[in-house]
């Protein structure tokens, strides 16, 4: 259909959600959703506005260069794509699946508008399961001697398909600065614990040695400081005393799982803006 | 301060949210809060703008004059109001405090945008922790031959104050037809059990009686039809094997004293809007 | 390994718990869980206790012999199993998959003490799904002149694999009233609302038109009674008003997936005992 | 009435159970409720059971006697008080009142098994609220210099009533490490954070700062180590980017009410047993 989905940012000022609706008025489009936060701590506006043009084959090239001037004006970060345009994704997994599995049933009964170009594992385990929906499987292994290696095959793999996601679903391997540097806010991980608690390795037993009496998970756009990066959505599962490390373990799968998917679906259409080391998220 | 809230809906159609906004970028207001919401089913847009004029003492009159045109190109239903004037309201229980308790602390420490002119209840068990917050206290007891006049009592209150909201802090008589009709959009109530299950008296022994594993709270507008008003707010909370209807009613007390708060405070930041039978919750 | 599960019911009395354990202690258990709870409502007590034989190969006939007159000085109704005896199951499904893909995940990976001994449908939509984790897949058509056929094909599915459970992951059709009394307690349904709310056909639909603000999924064994079998599981889901009943359909499946997987794995650990049209769940 | 409640923990072995529920057998007493505990890890076996003495004047000291023999047998910690007997209890609060208005509801009408032998305060802000309820109120101020004193004053407050739970509502001061260690066990305070995040000062802007996507409140003992001690309970709040430091103070305190009213109600009825630095909660 002939849905776009605007996304921006810039200095706050009056007249910016005029100006841009007034643009859309006289080119005819019509307002499906809109959302905007003014943030006063940072003195920046954000917005995310779908429109539908009434058009079947829109030009969004053409689009792009009419809201140029109206960017410029106010000096916005922007983004304009058509709301079906699928998002290119790689997910990386390791050995559990779980995480993987529920995305990809999501992801075929058309949840997530993403195009999965490859599912990419430092191990072969969960091959079958990739090949079960179609999707091709990338056996990259990492050692400390190949990880260099490893990582160009991946930053091919990106170029190659011109990725703009990669979705680490339990990937258990952790990425060179460099290349969270060169993916900043492409890269979405999930991190079984609730963040800032229980940063770094085994964190459900890191929570059953603390004696928690909820467990969560984390999504974060992943950048060089390990588990620092911007939340993007965290939920949680009460445990009690008769469960120990494995059962928290088994519990934390299924809110890895959900809030995993939320993060990646909201990413997937357009609906988190990065402001600073924060999220904003119009959900 | 100089800040108005604006809430309309009118019949869909491009160029509203350009009218509105051109029109306060030339008034020089900005904008602080915007939602809106377009219903494809009904065709109706429904919109809440908070904005900040700018101005020390702002004369809301002269900004609804100025903004009827706007209001009458698109044919909207709307309302202006300066964000700082608080909603006149009236409270109603029986003997039940829990929520009115829960209520009074929360107006109290100023989060909710009230003004509480009275508290009435047909019981006089309350009447001193409405003393103790200063608020006036009205006994007006209600049987069936007094009712009407209970009733007269009511009205006479709500007009003398001009009262804009009357809350049900669990209140339990039945409002007659034409007291619901006349107050129609402008009594919230708080019906102890996730509506549409258990209307009707004593939920929780119902909810017991069925054996089900969560129980809730509703807050909803109050119409003529029982139990049937427009839903603003739900939540849960839940139960187990070990519960009785007791224990289900003592675990109830906390899921409706904060259902309720949420649904008070919402209405008195306009931030619902009624669309037919259903809620528009702006929150 | 050596762990039996003995589940009981009676009627309460002092002297239940110390001629259970004492019997235990005398063989030479170890009590590794243990749940009572005595109903006063009913005068019925009821008891779960897991124990740890120390024993590598136990024969569980004689441990049965020798608890029959502990049994019958109370009066009880009880079972004892081997704590690794996987519980033989049948899935039934139409065309929705995430309930049944969320299970066999689960399944899979441990979580469920059970053997499928196969997947049933009136549709062949799932069958590459039970295919790829290599389950027998039965297709068994129904339309109103094929439905006895149909059952009776189910009977000899149950009779040929002794099935101890049958699993309605969204299977569409209604039971006949022979078949839900014959599996009395066998057979556990999930119903896409918060029951009693919303019982039969569309819940998803009925709840938009009520506009509810929180839906809702309820696990329940199967009764004659449509929707109305002693209630196992429920959970729930905001929702608002930007969604629309579609929506909510989408939004309910995570719902119906954990709900269902719950009461699932609860009745394979067998943690449920039925109290009348109740259940205790000693989860 | 004649209900005692017993609660142990003793190196785990076979015939624990049987050897309690046989003696009370013997004693003519009658379960009413039973929980227990067998920690694997470290051994330990815990246990609560609630009787009935079916007497109406029940010699607490002569059931004491009576069950030494049991107890010295298996190398028990425990202790057996009647379920009607009061906690004494003094809450201690400093200038924020909701724990507090919400605790004290909650005990007048009747769900919190304490006596309020005293309010404790360093600010008078909230001797009004106190008085409303008819508990005395002890202004003690403290700074550096009086410290010492105050917690002398403490003291003899708690020598004075046999004091046997401080409830920390919110108080802002950290209490010595002699205090801390004498008083072990005795001493619940609400932390406004989901431990072990945010630590320290001020967690709810530690929180905004790290963009955290739900925050949380967490009751738990006090030790010498500052929000160290074991937990309790913890329970969660959602926030999103629109909310500053202060709103989530705000939204912050209904889960801290909440969280913290659990874990008093749950001490006040024996319900907890420590477990070195965890808690077993038989809730």
């Amino acid at each position: 259909e002939g849905d776009l989905v605007l996304t921006l940012s810039c200095p706050d000022r009056p007249g910016i959600v005029a100006a841009v609706t007034q643009h859309l008025f006289e080119r005819r489009a019509n307002i499906e959703e809109s959302q905007q936060f003014s943030d006063h701590r940072t003195g920046r506006y954000f917005m995310r506005v779908r429109f539908d043009t009434g058009l079947a084959d829109v030009d969004v090239e053409d689009w792009r260069r009419e809201f140029d001037s109206v960017a410029g004006e106010f000096g916005m970060v922007w983004e304009l794509r058509k709301a079906v345009t699928a998002y290119r994704m790689v997910v990386m997994v390791s050995r559990f699946g779980h995480v993987l599995n529920d995305l990809l049933f999501r992801w075929k009964s058309g949840q997530i508008n993403a195009d999965i170009v490859g599912i990419v594992s430092n191990h072969t385990d969960l091959e079958p399961m990739a090949r079960s929906y179609g999707i091709p499987f990338h056996h990259i292994p990492v050692t400390r001697e190949t990880k260099a290696g490893a990582e160009a095959q991946l930053r091919e793999l990106v170029a190659a398909h011109d990725v703009e996601l990669i979705a680490l679903a339990r990937y258990m391997q952790v990425l060179s600065d460099d290349l969270c540097r060169d993916l900043g806010g492409r890269v979405i991980n999930i991190h079984h614990s609730f963040l800032p608690s229980f940063k770094g390795a085994k964190p459900y037993h890191q929570a059953f040695a603390r004696g928690v009496k909820v467990i969560g998970a984390t999504a974060h756009y992943v950048t060089a400081d390990l588990d620092e990066g911007p939340i993007i959505e965290q939920d949680i599962h009460r445990v009690d005393h008769r469960m120990n490390a494995e059962d928290l373990v088994a519990a934390g799968e299924e809110v890895e799982s959900r809030v995993f998917a939320r993060a990646v679906k909201w990413h997937c259409e357009s609906r988190i803006i990065l402001n600073e080391d924060r999220t904003i998220v119009f959900s």
